[in-house]
């Protein structure tokens, strides 16, 4: 049996948003169905940086993702994120594909993302805020372009030329500039900062805003005044990571916020479980850690995508 | 930069297992000045199987294994445990190289086993007994042919077939099939079963005996009556692990052996930071759940001797 591996350049080729929101969404209804597995991840931390092993498996595959975080890698040439997945058949447990999973953690986490706005925001949401200009802010846009008819995409971040570089990627969209308030100020926010302390102020947030938190990965990572998260429907992907790691971790540390204060997880909002928005007013809050069975299920779909196409390196790996 | 892939058969033309027990020493010693870093094993628990993911840092290199055990795939032509490791830069994250780490997985078991027994045993032992006659035991008799002028290897397993395979693939070594009680009044002791119950009498184990427990590597297993650890010195590969899944973990779930009742780490008996076997009738008892250190360190050492030889696939995985 062949295993096939898929460099980098290889999953740019099979990377398309509108499949990967499919191939997430239908995640979360398998875990909202208790189809999936998920071990808590496990982490190596060492002096120039850390590594994270997630393992899962949704129906029909097994595998794991190990990713690194080394801030430093941008002064020597390379992304600070670099994730390689291991796909392996769960009857079995044989290796079917290894893949550089890189760009797809991008990926996954706009689709996730755009998913939970598509759930969470106002219908007929039209402005989408952007704050902080990185890597993550581009698949963030990408996704909800996927999902909604935006009339205006304001993005703050103090690099300008951060700022710049983003609204020449995509000539397509009504990208501009914007001061913090005013991409605050959105239908839908998303924050896409490193922050350890809030970022975004609960006096600018209007009322109905549906914001994405994802920067906050990390114990001590915050982006959102903790008054916002109290006053506002908070969905997490994962309880366990979003208390220990995610958004409401510090509030939750510092005695602001406590677990009850969670309204639901995505899953339960996606497959009905879950009421989503009470009204036109509600501020809801999607707090995104980033969770194996997103990476496993696109996994998937790229393997069954790939397979069997005679560009791709298949090899008799286990002998 | 260029990642490095070894296939199975790449593998088996690089493994030598007198480096391979070089390699899992060094890692012993490197844990023993706090040199590694060993997060917790996370299990993903599936219908037909499971898969572990190991992470783990020696000095140069981090990683993680991830292997699977599927009881029921020999029926379909598929080995029960497969392995890969994904090997990287620990100061930037890269991955350096994937091995397919199903055979490095048993050369390092039998590696660490021999380097026990080279650090507890009588000196001048001379009789290998091997209990069990599956894949494990090539790998004990092949290291232990490295450390020790062995004058007679007793083999013992209910699978006469098994045995035979066994002792036709070593004709090199004096082996011989054997009772269980002959395989057990050995020098050496080598346990390589999926015992749920003990195999191994209290009685029949002579003074002096040191005994490999290889087998346990799950809560429930054991080999062993409590008895013989109860009298034993008891040295460990990892406190964490023996206790919930090593030899040890069924009697100390009854209450028979407690985490104080174990001797020493086997990282400390080597380092010299705590004594070995008091005299020559103390019996010894190695409790191998099997860490990540080990994959790691190996796979550094394989991935340091393949580097630069045109023979195998190198691509830019990362882009």
């Amino acid at each position: 049996m062949p295993t096939l591996f898929l460099s980098g350049s290889n999953i740019k080729g099979l990377l398309d948003m509108s499949e990967v929101i499919g191939a997430v969404e239908e995640a979360f209804r398998e875990s909202s169905r208790e189809e999936v597995q998920m071990p808590a991840k496990s982490y190596l931390t060492l002096e120039r940086g850390d590594f994270r092993a997630m393992p899962a498996s949704v129906p029909g595959a097994a595998g794991v993702k190990w990713v690194n975080v080394h801030p430093r890698n941008p002064s020597l040439g390379l992304p600070t994120v670099m994730a390689t997945i291991i796909l392996n058949d769960p009857l079995t447990g044989y290796p079917l594909s290894i893949m550089d999973a890189t760009e797809m953690t991008a990926y996954r986490t706009g689709a996730t993302a755009a998913i939970a706005s598509k759930y969470l925001a106002r219908p007929g949401a039209q402005t989408l805020g952007i704050v902080g200009a990185g890597r993550q802010a581009y698949t963030q846009i990408m996704a909800h372009a996927e999902l909604f008819d935006l009339k205006a995409i304001r993005v703050f971040d103090p690099a300008k030329a951060a700022v710049t570089k983003l609204i020449e990627h995509f000539p397509q969209y009504p990208i501009k500039e914007a001061s913090l308030e005013e991409a605050v100020a959105s239908d839908i926010l998303c924050t896409v900062t490193p922050a350890r302390s809030p970022v975004v102020r609960r006096e600018w947030v209007l009322p109905g805003t549906h914001i994405n938190a994802i920067g906050a990965d990390a114990a001590g990572k915050e982006e959102l005044e903790p008054p916002v998260l109290k006053e506002a429907m908070v969905v997490v992907d994962d309880i366990r990571q979003a208390t220990t790691s995610g958004e409401i971790n510090v509030p939750i540390a510092g005695g602001l916020f406590t677990i009850d204060d969670i309204h639901a997880t995505l899953a339960e909002v996606i497959s009905g479980q879950r009421p989503g928005r009470e009204s036109e007013e509600t501020i809801t809050v999607f707090d995104s850690t980033g969770i194996a069975i997103e990476d496993i299920a696109v996994a998937r779909m790229i393997y069954e995508k790939a397979k069997g196409s005679p560009d791709y390196l298949s090899l008799k790996f286990v002998e």
